[in-house]
């Protein structure tokens, strides 16, 4: 590969998405290197003027007339990413309450189908809420958690996960690009095993979807949960989205029952009686305004198209590594990622014991890169608004940082807010 | 009372409240009589400022460099609603997830913390999501459900509800204001009967906060959750606040378990470690842009004055009341709300065979009431914006319906969604 800037230039120039970095804020004026859109992705250009609307005409002037296009406005943008980001089929997608609620819910809907099952199963290296959430729901119902040991680099290995599934586990909860690694779990192979082994799936497709294809009727996918405020740009704290397979739907039931899975819910029946459809994993009142944020984001990915988000963000993900081991690697800094562009998603992992004093050298020169612990700098190039040279400028940086020792300055220990 | 609309306008002229008007939008412009602040309150002029600083500065230009501030938002919302509205202390109220899921999560708690106890208790004529709630916890807990019959009318009779109490009562579930009535219930008398049994109450303040005097400190009060979308102006679909008395967050632990309410979640350590106070009724990441609506509405309840605004709350529903009995009674419209003014709500409720019907030819008269079923109009004047001749037109308007029989053209069959 080569590794000059002018080459960087070059995939610009024939970057059939290089046009979407015009409909984000910020992306190309602020200076910013910003390769966090894994954590929080940019802000598109068109979210003020359709949170105004919703805003301005539809609350303030609509009052609760308005609640005739409010009360769908879940579906519809739950359809929008099952066609357009999913691969799924309209009424599979529900966007509604956090992440973790939303594996909540589905996790107890899939364990309660499981009956006489008591083990659950995630990975040890999973993302601290989706653990948490096996926790608690193991410890509520008096079930086991088997938690896979998975390489911090190269993510969960599918023949170490095999021999965790028996006919005791109920649920396997794996999130489909692993949060520090960035390592691309084989989401067919692994939903298969696991239901030979008569178990669910709860995919979390957080750092998966609209960074990697994603492709769940394909892949069989039963469920799965996913965050719309990273590669989805529905903004900070943005609802989460949830998938369950149509054939599936009427055969669970969530836990928490609320007034937004009832059929006929105005009639306010004396009786609890969940709609047939994925509005029954619905629980409370939909958040209006946040979800005119996702629909934006939502539908500037679909318009991408995930094929191409995917290849670019590869492509940019294969340029973090060459000059990682080019430039990094000398100064003792290690890919903390696959290396193989087929196992890994849309950011790349980098190792060091000074990964928290790089991190902050790295955001006084306007590269935003994030710290995971104890010793990791997570690199996220968002494929819809970040350049190959955007990359190349951002490595150059971390290279003369690493090279002039100017990160040693920074404090070591890591703020409790980061 | 003199029901002259000269005396509407004597009492607006008197007002103290009246300048808040102003800080509506379209409230005095739109010619809308909206007299359903207790289903969607109206839209703070300010709100659309918070919304574009929060998405066009501290989104777009600060990307995640804002999660210092973000991240204290859900406490810092709730302690100004603890303290400007609900009477309670800071560190007691955090805004977060929907009305439903925050009752979830606190039933479940208070069920967990009265271990042998397999009662949950609630209102045969409460809001259908809190009976849903309580229904499928009680089913999945292997619980029973005793729901006390209430009047339709005039709320649950505490002597009743005392009948209902005994040791196997683990939760009570109640709202301090009916949804459908606008009953109000002795908050402290029934949480102090409740405790002597041993039991822990869950108060749903939803039609309470900021329409009539909550001082959950004063009044003894546990547990509670609530809506910030009708009379807190929060926004459709805005996130609820929960409240959990100071002294009882370190003896409770919630079922959903997420990275938000874990000590110094972002060391993302391996096992749940709750933070010791309100915050570990947080779950996941908190809806910053709807937090920000969330406070404005807040912040102008504070700066009103609870007190302030229940009695012109009570006063307007006096006039409600005194009209209904001359004009509306002698079509049959009867009040369906205890006649009490210190056992109501903001609201009041007319009760009619023809019910729908009127709804509908009053909306089309710009009179925006709301309707429940089977029978019943709901009349929401929000204290905050609503005039006293905007009470006495819509009423005006109701009694020309009545005389015309203009609503007898409308369908009599509700449709769908309302």
């Amino acid at each position: 590969m080569d590794l000059t800037r002018a080459a960087a230039e070059a995939l610009d120039a024939a970057d059939p998405l290089a046009a979407f970095r015009d409909r984000f804020a910020g992306a190309g004026e602020d200076g910013l290197l910003y390769l966090d859109g894994n954590s929080l992705g940019r802000m598109p250009v068109e979210t003020p003027a359709a949170l105004a609307r919703v805003v301005e005409e539809e609350w303030a002037r609509g009052l609760v007339r308005s609640w005739s296009s409010w009360v769908g406005a879940a579906t519809r943008v739950g359809d929008l990413l099952a066609e357009g980001v999913l691969g799924a089929r309209p009424g599979e997608v529900l966007v509604a309450d956090s992440t973790t609620v939303d594996l909540y819910k589905l996790l107890v809907a899939a364990a309660d189908a499981r009956p006489g099952r008591d083990v659950l199963v995630c990975s040890a290296d999973d993302f601290p809420t989706d653990r948490y959430v096996v926790a608690g729901v193991a410890q509520a119902r008096g079930m086991t958690v088997r938690e896979v040991p998975a390489d911090a680099d190269e993510g969960l290995d599918p023949a170490v996960l095999a021999t965790a599934l028996d006919e005791r586990v109920a649920v396997v909860v794996l999130s489909a690009v692993a949060y520090r690694s960035g390592a691309l779990a084989d989401v067919a192979a692994v939903t298969r095993t696991a239901r030979e082994a008569g178990a669910l799936v709860v995919w979390d497709l957080s750092h998966a979807a609209g960074a990697v294809p994603v492709d769940l009727a394909a892949d069989g996918v039963d469920l799965a949960v996913g965050c719309t405020y990273k590669y989805l740009n529905g903004g900070p704290g943005a609802p989460a989205f949830l998938y369950v397979r149509r054939e599936l739907q009427e055969r669970l039931r969530q836990p928490i029952w609320g007034w937004f899975g009832q059929r006929d819910q105005f009639a306010m029946g004396p009786a609890y009686d969940p709609v047939p459809g994925v509005e029954r994993f619905a629980v409370g009142t939909p958040p209006v305004l946040a979800l005119a944020a996702v629909e934006v984001g939502a539908r500037l990915v679909a318009e991408a198209g995930v094929d191409r988000l995917a290849a670019k963000g590869r492509a940019l993900g294969e340029l973090v590594v060459a000059l990682a081991d080019a430039w990094l690697a000398p100064h003792g800094v290690a890919l903390a990622s696959p290396r193989d562009p087929a196992r890994r998603g849309a950011h790349v992992t980098l190792a060091s014991p000074s990964a928290w004093q790089l991190t902050q050298a790295l955001v006084d020169r306007g590269v935003v890169p994030d710290f995971r612990t104890p010793d990791r700098v997570r690199l996220g190039p968002a494929p819809l608004y970040t350049r190959f040279v955007d990359v190349w400028d951002a490595m150059a940086c971390l290279r003369d940082v690493l090279a002039s020792g100017a990160h040693e300055g920074y404090p070591a220990e890591r703020s409790r807010v980061t």
